[in-house]
């Protein structure tokens, strides 16, 4: 039976409580909300900072290890990827922050965008220097890059990495389609990605806006995996008449995949697929080490 | 006979006397070179000013002048289009300075990349309104855009221009591959930035670095165009072992042109393509207002 990877997105940079009141901002609601998600069943959780006062994103490490132990408290096993986004705070030191956490508090994963690019109203700069920093960073500390593929050229600068060593298999990569100014969801876009992407790969489907289900179903019908949650869209549905919940967002993906006769991969098995040791043994985690 | 698109861009952003000492940098050296060029045969010329003194890129319209009103002297119908690269210098006011010259110096037509995207070694940033912005000032002044794409969400965001009314048809494109962070020179890669291409356009193929010449070949194997000259590559070979002159590369370019029973598109045709108005007057353009 395929496992799906289940890649929930709950917060991001962009939606606040204005856009929607279903983000989840502060460290206790996005713990809360990894809490459900986590009874429903996913696989992973890739979690954004933000400041609890004005909701705005933070790279702050106190911020994400706040959020992180809140995680590992009821589900050590999770595989937690902290984002190193550089759209409001564009330098190594910041946006490495994060992936300075030890021990328990480290994050298994960190975000990875390979390139530059345009959203709808801002560019997210993320030079040649800083990715391949970012890279080595991880590396170094043992957390494994979510590789973010927005477009063709992005996975050959993925390829361009493993060549150069900054980057080591096994790896995961996002195909985060529908962005304006990137790869859409059309067939021959996502098979062009694929064609290409490193061997040793496992990924997820996602899309900015209203696309997102669409690819999530085409994630899940594959048999690959999905990048699902507020982050990237906040309707329910394509009319964007009913604003949607995280939960009501995963159930939905729960429902596909079971009519598909699929299962949900575990935290465990992928843990075992990206050789993450997680070493978190004051949760006592099930990891090789406990 | 299918009529080749021969866009000759011999300056850049990049190339310096250091670099090759074949680059032509001062106004009177783009000159002379362009005239070489007309006289062999191009239907458009690409063009990047310079500060003759440091080399380095300059947005200033004096030196645009300059350089078109030399090539107008020889070559009135040739199309010209004129660099809004804001690698080192963004602000509107700076992009678009060339865009303000009037009658018989007014470029053709304008470059207009329609994302951010990584190049080597930097990022150029080109930020949504900048590039609606840009299209708009082009749009304004009767000046058509060259639109640069570099992957396939660059041609999606063409087309949401031209929903937008930013840009109208017909549209001239440069497919652009090979860049580290972008689409490939790769069959698939351009046959899927083609199916999304405007009805309507006419477009070169072009590359960053030695695929130059493959995409070139190719370009003119398939009936289409060429975008060639040291900016992209001022290698003659794949091995890097001998620098190009431009007229070296046009030459080659004659001979694969010839050699497909094809010939060069003159800019007049190319003129009655983008629907160009020269105005030319003084130069004795043969224009349909001469």
């Amino acid at each position: 039976m395929d496992k799906i990877i289940v890649n929930f997105t709950p917060t991001g940079m962009i939606p606040t409580k204005k856009d929607t009141p279903f983000v989840p901002v502060s460290p206790e609601e996005i713990i809360r909300e990894v809490r459900q998600a986590w009874e429903l069943g996913i696989s992973m959780v890739h979690v954004h900072a933000r400041n609890s006062e004005d909701e705005k994103p933070t790279y702050r490490k106190e911020v994400y290890a706040e959020i992180i132990a809140g995680i590992r408290q009821f589900a050590p096993e999770l595989v937690i990827c902290a984002s190193t986004s550089g759209r409001n705070f564009n330098t190594l030191e910041a946006r490495s922050d994060v992936l300075s956490l030890q021990g328990d508090l480290k994050p298994d994963m960190g975000s990875l965008t390979l390139s530059s690019l345009n959203f709808n109203r801002t560019t997210s700069v993320n030079e040649p220097s800083m990715i391949v920093s970012l890279a080595e960073v991880m590396k170094e500390n043992g957390i494994r890059p979510e590789l973010e593929a927005f477009d063709l050229g992005m996975v050959n600068y993925c390829n361009y990495l493993i060549k150069k060593g900054a980057v080591v298999a096994p790896y995961y990569v996002n195909l985060i389609l529908g962005n304006i100014a990137c790869a859409q969801g059309d067939l021959l876009h996502i098979g062009c990605m694929l064609k290409d992407i490193p061997e040793d790969s496992i990924f997820s489907l996602g899309a900015v806006g209203t696309d997102q289900f669409k690819m999530n179903s085409l994630g899940i019908t594959m048999g690959w995996g999905v990048r699902v949650g507020l982050e990237d869209n906040f309707w329910y549905d394509e009319n964007r008449t009913k604003l949607a919940t995280n939960m009501e967002l995963l159930n939905r993906i729960h429902k596909i995949i079971s009519a598909n006769e699929k299962e949900v991969m575990s935290s465990k098995e992928l843990r075992q697929r990206l050789n993450l040791d997680p070493g978190f043994g004051k949760y006592g985690v099930a990891g090789s080490n406990v």
